[in-house]
């Protein structure tokens, strides 16, 4: 099957590309996944919402590894977002969302990240490492 | 903050009525985020998919309960969906998530259901119960 | 298929309370579905957007109209939002999303509303109206 | 600020790898955003939400040009999808959607497409052309 997928592809891309074209699939799907689900300042709660987000992505084709934390905001907050009312909590944003997805296609491994830089006040995703196995 | 919500309502709205509103918020909230996440046929994977989504939903207001189960895939299948190549997994669907979730209003319960019917072809919400406490 | 439908809601449940849970459904199906969606402060794009998610909604059982409106991000602003670069966009959040959907389930209407309450710090969603017709 | 960002990731990406990596997160954006949107077999209003979410993802970073098809559902069909009745209309998945996105990125141009590909019953992203301008 992953050869009959790979007729479809650009004849000129090398392995090392399609770990890299792979790897920004995989970052862009975990980030409108998750974006806009409820959420509210406890542990617990951003782990286990990381986790089953994890493990969603874990399914997607050429993944090896899966890296998700959810932090807690603090950040211009009028709330504590810890329930103390019924509208004390959020949602998750670019702002507080921080993952790697480890790819590996044939021999070559691209590492992807997501992560909020200030300096741009955006969600950058960028190819943190690639590698031959 | 309850109180000052409950200005913007229209006022012939009963405690009953708000609960029933609700749950159809929650119902729908729940279903649009999990839609399309990635899934495969594997307990451990729905289930920690599954837990996330609830710990989500939770976090929003009047929530008392979720129940939320992602269903094997099974009808008009032509993969296994258990990853036995890189693209055998498949995405949530309406067809295969089935959810409750209570609500609690003042003094009423508002109990709605999201499942897949199959006479309709459809992943019907409705409400299951609505009680005074 | 209406009919089909009914015999799975609790059977307690009135015809006005019936749109009010039909109008829950659908602000939150609106906003969980365009959250997320990259925008940039461009009265077309902000438009051609809304006008798509009109259109999908408009889809849902019982509604008879839809509004909606995306908000050119003024507040907390560190950019323009108007591509000065290639960073310089935004996604839609609560804080710019104000959307009315009508629904009509037998002879009742009702009006529901999602906008942000600044004293709440939270995108609310109130019915707005309840009439019969 | 694009050099900003390019501090971040590995140094070792060609042009033609930003280019292939940055096609990779359009296709995905495009894909977990527009998935789960209600849709109804009906030109202009397939047209209509087709166009939103082309400005939408347009407005995303090194994006020169997206083409965003949504097809007809007739395969497997129990209804019309024409709202014949209340329930008659169905959401966007995979099976339904083309797109293609074109990112240049300095000087190299990337062109990737998803489609629903029968034989691997997948939504099948892929870099179709990449070329120096």
């Amino acid at each position: 099957m992953e050869k009959l997928a790979e007729n479809f592809s650009f004849s000129g891309m090398t392995n090392r590309e399609h770990a890299i074209f792979e790897v920004g699939i995989k970052l862009a799907a975990l980030f409108h996944q998750l974006i806009g689900a409820p959420i509210k300042n406890d542990d617990e709660v951003m782990k286990k919402i990381a986790d089953g987000l994890k493990e969603s992505i874990s399914c997607q084709p050429f993944v090896k590894r899966v890296d998700c934390e959810i932090k807690k905001i603090k950040e211009g907050m009028t709330q504590t977002y810890t329930k103390q009312h019924e509208f004390d909590y959020t949602y998750i944003q670019g702002r507080n969302l921080v993952a790697e997805v480890e790819v590996q296609y044939e021999d070559w491994i691209a590492i992807g990240k997501v992560e909020w830089i200030s300096d741009l006040n955006y969600p950058l995703m960028y190819v943190r490492e690639v590698r031959q196995v």
